[in-house]
């Protein structure tokens, strides 16, 4: 076997399409394994050795090691009979996207560093801004703009970091123990991890509970109570994060409502629609972004339900300014021409790290190569099937509908789910009811 | 053309094999093109519709555009005539696990989202750890452990929370702005974002004089006289940031004289060799890492200068605990019995975002397709190349080596690099100094 460089362009080649076929094949084989991996806790350590190898070795091996120790041991989020959690698509368009970036592997921090990379991202996220008919003030033309990372749970960070440092910045640093921050009992943990992070008291993070009859939606009056109440105590409201498609029960906050209450108080508005903002491509699933323009950013994973592949969060902000006034740096060893004449966007100041990946190429082939009649329809689709579960459902009368509770979470949304898959995941419903029932009766 | 579906075995298997192909010709061409891109700021909008396309379009069109549009905006990072910043190694391997990661798809926060993904990744940071001599205590099976993160500035932000959290758990949080940051004025900028980020007051980040006498590190003097003013002050000392090759200098901080200080004195100590630590797997540069065995965590970049496609930052910490207890959130949709059992790592409670890639794939590929024997003669390879550049820069009178001041910066190790594109590049300085002598001559 002829040694394997370090980089050479026959040679990738070669085995890349050896790796091409070896995935194609995965996706053929995917119905064949069983969806959550069975291994025991410590399983590879048995099957790898102690340390690296010292001579190389073949793809052949390494394959067959990938097929034999590593797939036993993944969770198949791409099958569909996938319906934990919420979905996470690999396309192939998206599939295609990670292909091309991984193969430029520029590190776009700033502008010089690969100028399409940035613009690339300002244009996607500007006509993804327009599909989901966003409010003008979240294009790249004005003073806001969106940008592209790796994880809703660093959209929130970010942003919840802009708004402390504004604040701070007219009050005072000292006042960080004063400063209080707003969701609902159906939030994602991603706030108060946001909130660990971002120095804010734990005992200032105000989950306000929601209840059932509500829909599990975060009520006005409860809000604008909690505010009064911190107000009167001589705190500092500073943020409040509201959902559209909460993760346990799928709630809806009312945004108008909740973004009014924040313009009075003058607190940073988020609005998290990680998962059920795609849906709002569909002008009939629009209306849950209604009051959206009350909001100061906005946040949709197009990794989960956009054909996008793991990682891609959009994140669009009011004000960019307030972002990379908290997290700028600039060194002397980053500085040039273009980033000094501030005629560019460095997205090195929008997020955490300092390197980025190609990201809005995946995001951009999904775009072109589906076109956006076809995403609506995959939206459409996944909701059809989701309601012909439904209706399996409410056919067998030892179920209900809701949320809340200890409930049956089902989520549909990998790629190659179609109506057989949701029949089987029904079966297995009915077969676990039928059992539970026949255990419990005396 | 048949529609492109949301995902297809054999639709992924016939388009990957055409972006394979534009892959290979793009590394085949990567000569040809201006390594720094030349486009002018808002170069691809003009270029670019406004909105996205309602009907689909083909892969043809879209790589038409990839190279008529795109390419003209990338910066080549790949190419052998790149010498800016740090290398960003592109490799087969590490390309061929990036795209069986991105087949995969799976998102790995827990590890029952994918046990072999967190498992891999223990093992091959164990298996690194071994290469680097790194002491025991930051293999997994003590107390420590070794984490991917995206970049040395996740790693850092992380450890920093770690050590904020752990003294203010005993000081109590109203100490926040009592806590001093160190480093020196070569140290990364990413540790001033980092303090930022976790609210250390910006006037309480020391980052302490070096000199060029002393090759830019810092000096255990100069720490030592800084703390003992600060304890002297009131302040609580918190954290260091020691640098084995800083970005501008290339310095390398004395760590086992730093470490006994911050024993001493009940201080993080943190070593950052981003790019510089991948040298250590050769034994004759490993003497830059004595005093590792003081540290509390260290981190190196694999995307720098070890053939993996960025990202893949590698971080190792002593008491894995510290970082959990600032990183950690445990919501009802989370939960699961293997987490629960406390009998598995969920290497979500290590980092900021939630989600993650299965990135030790590539890593472990680099290690299995190469070996390290390979790796080491890769090092060695570009350290020779650097040296033929030394060597031609001092036969020119015109020129001398130094770092500090305005300097020439001078960055051996894309993949590709041969010793013709060394020659090419000092002839471009030469005639750079020609023409810049010629203009100042009276």
């Amino acid at each position: 076997m002829e040694n394997l460089k370090a980089m050479d362009a026959e040679q990738l080649r070669e085995n890349a399409h050896k790796m091409v076929d070896f995935i194609a094949d995965y996706y053929n084989n995917i119905e064949t394994f069983p969806v959550l991996s069975q291994v025991e806790p410590g399983y590879l350590q048995k099957l790898l050795p102690d340390s690296a190898p010292v001579q190389p070795e073949s793809l052949q091996t390494v394959l067959q090691e990938i097929e034999t120790k590593i797939l036993p041991g993944v969770t198949h989020w791409q099958s569909p009979d996938y319906f934990a959690y919420f979905p996470s698509n690999s396309s192939v368009a998206g599939f295609l996207g990670e292909m091309l970036s991984a193969g430029i592997n520029m590190v776009g921090f700033s502008w010089i560093t690969s100028p399409a990379a940035t613009e690339l991202e300002m244009i996607v996220l500007d006509w993804l801004a327009n599909l989901l008919n966003l409010p003008h003030h979240f294009l790249s033309k004005g003073p806001g703009g969106g940008a592209i990372q790796g994880t809703a749970s660093e959209a929130l960070l970010v942003v919840l970091l802009a708004s402390r440092d504004k604040v701070l910045r007219e009050v005072g640093k000292d006042a960080l123990g004063s400063l209080v921050v707003y969701g609902s009992d159906q939030t994602h943990s991603s706030l108060q991890k946001a909130c660990q992070i971002a120095g804010v008291h734990p005992e200032n993070l105000r989950l306000l509970r929601t209840e059932a009859c509500n829909e599990y939606a975060l009520s006005p009056e409860s809000l604008t109570d909690a505010i009064s109440h911190d107000v009167a105590s001589g705190l500092i409201p500073l943020f409040l994060c509201a959902t559209v498609g909460t993760t346990s029960s799928t709630a809806v906050d009312p945004l108008l409502a909740l973004g009014k209450i924040t313009k009075k108080y003058g607190i940073w508005f988020h609005v998290d629609a990680a998962y059920a903002g795609s849906a709002c491509i569909c002008p009939e699933y629009r209306h849950h972004l209604n009051g959206i323009e009350e909001a100061d950013s906005f946040n949709m994973n197009c990794h989960k339900w956009f054909l996008t592949n793991f990682d891609c969060s959009a994140l669009w902000i009011k004000d960019r300014n307030t972002l990379i006034q908290s997290l700028s740096t600039n060194p002397e060893y980053l500085k040039n021409k273009a980033s000094q004449g501030s005629t560019v966007i460095d997205y090195k100041d929008w997020q955490i790290p300092l390197g980025r990946r190609f990201r809005s190429l995946k995001l951009w082939m999904v775009l072109r190569l589906y076109g956006v009649e076809n995403l609506q329809s995959y939206i459409r689709n996944h909701i059809k099937l989701a309601q012909q579960f439904e209706q399996l459902l409410a056919q067998d009368s030892r179920f209900e509908v809701l949320s809340g509770k200890y409930i049956l979470r089902f989520v549909v949304g990998a790629p190659l789910t179609e109506q057989r898959h949701i029949t089987a995941a029904w079966r297995l419903f009915q077969e676990a009811a039928s059992s539970l029932l026949e255990t419990r009766l005396p």
